[in-house]
């Protein structure tokens, strides 16, 4: 059901800021940052093996990842893990008892996504991705 | 210097419990847990692509993971890069402005390990390890 971690996301204040640490100091590359205004943040991708770390920053003080900034400060906000068919997994978590944010999908940035509640996830919050079909073997 | 992301560690308070939402929900593999006395946690490693999940338990209160999830709650701890040769990795960092919380790598469960100081990663604790010499292509 699950094929691998697809990005590790990390919240932050300034994104240009925090991706100096992987560029500059890990020596990793940072692709281009994206602003998905339909999620409300900006987002910057480094891979890092086959798996991505996401930037997430958020563009109003109101935003889900603003409010877990300032309860919290920056850092570790979720995970995210590839599944070959979305819709299989979320019934089949569902029939073991799972509770999910959502049960339908909704495009992503990278394929079909949806979300675990944390209270059954042990607190973490768990994505679940399913990549487009075209690409084969994950996006990192 | 980074190849992969070696692991990505969960503080939990009671590891078996914790477990069972990757073995049983997700369907994924969680090996045997480990005792770590010397480090005072117990640890079970869940393989997830090249990656491992790890799920960390305290052996006692006073801990810096049950003081972690005491003031965050259970959830993401940090996550573990893996490089070739972690001196020279430690060396080009401090070289570059980062801060270390060691300047020399001590054993882990799995090979030599050093920590970035979160600080200079965002808020991020960043674990360094290189695996030992025996073992090619990393532990997952």
């Amino acid at each position: 059901m699950i094929e691998k971690v697809h990005h590790i996301a990390i919240a932050v204040r300034n994104l240009e800021e925090q991706a100096r640490f992987y560029r500059e100091q890990l020596g990793l590359t940072v692709r281009e940052i994206q602003e998905v205004p339909s999620e409300g943040v900006r987002i910057a991708f480094i891979p890092c093996g086959e798996t991505l770390i996401e930037l997430v920053e958020p563009l109003s003080p109101d935003h889900t990842v603003a409010r877990f900034i300032e309860k919290r400060g920056e850092g570790l906000h979720h995970i995210c893990l590839q599944t070959p068919n979305i819709r299989s997994a979320l019934a089949t978590l569902k029939e073991r008892g799972c509770t999910l944010l959502s049960e339908e999908p909704k495009p992503g940035a990278d394929g079909l996504i949806a979300f675990v509640h944390p209270k059954s996830s042990g607190g973490v919050l768990v994505e679940l991705v399913e990549p487009p079909a075209w690409r084969e073997g994950g996006s990192a």
